[in-house]
């Protein structure tokens, strides 16, 4: 399992739009193989942050299934213009605890 | 709930010890009043970066609480030595996505 991580930054006077329009992409993100679970959480310091972490089953379900996928098209056009600057997208692994 | 989210950078040589010494750290907050969950993610893209994910019963819990405890005394003499530059903590709110 892998963990998808990105920091949004929402363009002034758009988070309302933002929430709205992101409810609709979980449903696309949702039904992707490999998809295990997400949230989007809004930063409590800094107006029109968010933090956006995915759960994916591997890498490529992400990086290839997702991102290559007709479902992602969709995405991107409901969400990519409510950022500025472009978020970086990065991946991490969880250490074992235990 | 709340998440508290810190993005660590680990100086180069010391990630071994860094996990070793969070294994330790782990048992300490997971004692602490308002403590959920807490997990330490390995970024994928870019060595010695980590994300270190907590959930939390209220702000409080971790600003009061654990910040203001014995254990949090600890807690720093345990990690605070391996990050450089030393990291910015930030705390989420979930977005209802129903």
């Amino acid at each position: 399992m892998i963990l998808e991580v990105a920091i949004l930054q929402v363009k002034a006077g758009m988070t309302d739009d933002f929430e709205h329009s992101f409810k609709k992409a979980s449903a696309i993100i949702s039904s992707m193989k490999g998809y295990i679970s997400h949230e989007l959480q809004k930063c409590m310091e800094e107006d029109r942050k968010y933090i956006l972490l995915v759960k994916w089953e591997t890498l490529q379900d992400h990086t290839e299934g997702f991102r290559g996928s007709e479902a992602y098209l969709e995405w991107k056009s409901l969400l990519h213009h409510f950022y500025d600057p472009f978020p970086t997208v990065e991946h991490y692994e969880a250490v074992d605890l235990s």
